[in-house]
């Protein structure tokens, strides 16, 4: 127990991390919680099920880090060798813990499943170690100290490491009294990407104080900014450099937090007492399903159109044949005419149209693959864009979809669109 | 150069993979290349941006590994060190290298942006190096041999390194000639776990061989099992081992590659010539937007209905208010009707409908959060069931939307639904 703050150190193991069969996301989930104590893990080793490579692995760390966060191989198969390279690391014995034959006899009864060698396997840990509880899965966690060290082992199924981390903190937090969890700030953007908002907020805050450390987070659509501080003290300062950060990046930002564009745009429209729908074309039902993810977007959302084909365009939102044959189904007025009729058919206030080609099949020259036109806003407020983004489909669709919602969001804070959403690509000569 | 395997290790370097603000995927990409040439990666380390912790990991992996693969750090920033780190791990010093200052130049150029001291930096190479192509990105890729240690430094940015996985895997064959590409078989199965896979076969088949190593990889809907020959002479092997596989897991296997239950379910349709329409509640849209994930969709797919209250699938789908009012819209009489309006409004010649409460709102004792009722077929074969999966409203959807899609594949291929598929929990007691 020091004042200074740990070395902390990850051992990960399983064979499917060295295939590439899985991505590790379990280290990330544990350096976040390590960061929000302001610890930062030293080093990531990765070894596969090899028990001398991993008891090798346990007594170096062992020898020079305070913590070694060992995630993986706590199971019931032979594969599973946590606990023995723990007990060889230790030099002692593994031998049968009550505590652990307790969790599994309950957690086989309560699956009725009979209790069988591999299971009981699971309740053998090194002596003299404790155990973590596993909320979730069979197997328990280790707690041992070797030497200087707090060894600590959880599992490999990411539910099951999730909920044994706030144990895993406590145990952190009663070993070194004096970390104190970091005050995090997390913003969520739409439309910047991750070097130029870096570099912006170089130009425009070349003084930004050391005690509030920030970091870019590219998602798609979204982008975090999270802003870290690392003492009470400094409680004030992170508040000034947030609304440093908003003047700087402005409507880009949505929300705070976790926010999707979805729950924005659904909380924006219940505190205005706006129903949207959407008539999605090239999205095929992306856009209804980001809104309906978030629970309670009934409230705001009743009901959406999936029109594919031309056909349906007309038949379910009486779409005009003619704007299709004298404008083709990715143009402006087509679109305008799809949120039109959504909201005639639906009765909501405000809709959110999008025509589009996402290919790879199906452009042209005069409309190539990435084309897409948006309609968004109410009845007497309908706005509409023609846009290009020729990546690949899956991501077309995404940002497509978000483009749609951020729209809308704008539309709500009667804020302006971005430069590139107002840009009116007449591709057709429509409108 | 020699003809047994290569030792390689991975090194990982930035200081995103340390606090979690990243999840890396990219070691995952490269071990799945290495598989397929029969290397395994012995040992993965992770490590913040430090000179001096890069500098000494390179000197000490270096001189025991015949392959040390370097991912990060090779960007314009001051945290950007690898170069620098293998120029002092190679005792050299760093000069700019007119082939990377070419690729700089010209990438710049492409951009319409001059060519500043941070992107100019990217060209400062350890003397002595070579380059490695980056058809996307501005900095080039390094290979260096160090002592009896290929060391290959590639791009943190995945896109940037998934395009220079050719010229990595092209450097090290060309080192190890006797390393062939082997051949991997992927199915991709819906309804079985990862574990309960895994005993079923080692049940089944105790006698598997050795030369076909089988992996299997859970995914939330579908899990991959990979069959993997070592050699050419192991062909017909893989292709027994195949057929094994499908008799034990039967129609639980969609199909092989990459292959989607979308993607099954749209290529059965179009071959038989059939429509399909969606009418989703709980799913909000998600079965429409799987089927358009997949190019060419539109051939079996003209509209899909997102109806989420009561009043619009009335209105949209002409449920009968009576329906709705005796059994709730998440009953088996409102899902069936709801599948019939959606084929008699689109013309489609089959459907699937869902209602359900995907929480964590909305539940009750009679009806608690998980239920769903599910409607699928033709009108005049229309099967429903009903169902209870009680976990987190984000899995809930991806859970019925595949249930939904895995139905209608099932039904298109005269296969009976999965036991649990079945079940008919008449909650409402209609029907």
């Amino acid at each position: 127990m020091t004042s200074r703050t740990p070395r902390i150190q990850m051992l990960l193991t399983g064979s499917e991390l060295m295939s590439g069969d899985t991505v590790d996301s379990n280290s990330a989930l544990v350096g976040q919680r390590l960061g929000e104590l302001g610890i930062t893990c030293e080093r990531k080793i990765t070894l596969d099920d090899d028990l001398d490579a991993l008891t090798a692995a346990i007594s170096r760390i062992s020898s020079h880090a305070d913590i070694l966060i060992v995630n993986g191989g706590l199971g019931p198969t032979v594969d599973d060798l946590t606990a023995a390279a723990l007990a060889a690391a230790a030099g002692v014995s593994l031998t049968e813990n009550p505590e652990a034959l307790a969790h599994i006899e309950s957690w086989c009864a309560r699956r009725q499943i009979p209790l069988d060698a591999a299971n009981r396997k699971q309740a053998k840990l090194p002596a003299g170690s404790d155990i973590l509880p596993n909320t979730t899965g069979s197997a328990v966690g280790i707690a041992m100290t070797l030497g200087h060290c707090r060894v600590l082992c959880t599992p490999g199924v990411p539910g099951e490491l999730r909920n044994m981390l706030d144990p895993v903190i406590d145990d952190i937090r009663r070993r070194h009294p004096d970390l104190a969890p970091r005050t995090i700030l997390r913003l969520q953007t739409f439309g910047l990407g991750e070097s130029a908002a870096q570099q912006r907020v170089a130009d425009a805050l070349p003084d930004w104080p050391q005690e509030i450390s920030l970091g870019f987070r590219a998602g798609a659509p979204q982008m975090e900014i999270k802003l870290t501080a690392a003492r009470d003290a400094d409680h004030g300062l992170q508040t000034q450099c947030r609304g440093q950060l908003e003047l700087l990046f402005g409507d880009h930002i949505i929300g705070e937090g976790n926010t999707t564009l979805a729950a924005r745009v659904l909380e924006l429209l219940c505190a205005r007492g706006e129903q949207i729908t959407t008539a999605e074309s090239c999205t095929g039902g992306l856009i209804a399903s980001m809104l309906t993810r978030v629970p309670g977007s009934s409230a705001a959302f009743e009901a959406g159109f999936v029109t594919y084909s031309n056909r349906m365009k007309s038949d379910l939102l009486a779409v005009p044949e003619v704007l299709l044959e004298e404008h083709g189904a990715v143009s402006e007025p087509v679109v305008r005419a799809m949120a039109e009729g959504a909201m005639a058919r639906s009765g909501a206030t405000m809709a959110i149209a999008v025509s589009g080609i996402a290919g790879p099949q199906g452009g042209s020259a005069e409309k190539p693959v990435g084309t897409v036109w948006i309609a968004w806003g109410s009845a007497d407020k309908l706005h509409s864009c023609g846009l290009c983004w020729p990546v690949e489909r899956s991501l077309f669709q995404t940002m497509v979809a978000a483009a749609g919602l951020d729209l809308i969001r704008r539309q709500l804070l009667q804020l302006p669109p971005l430069p590139w959403q107002a840009q009116q690509r007449r591709i057709d000569g429509a409108g």
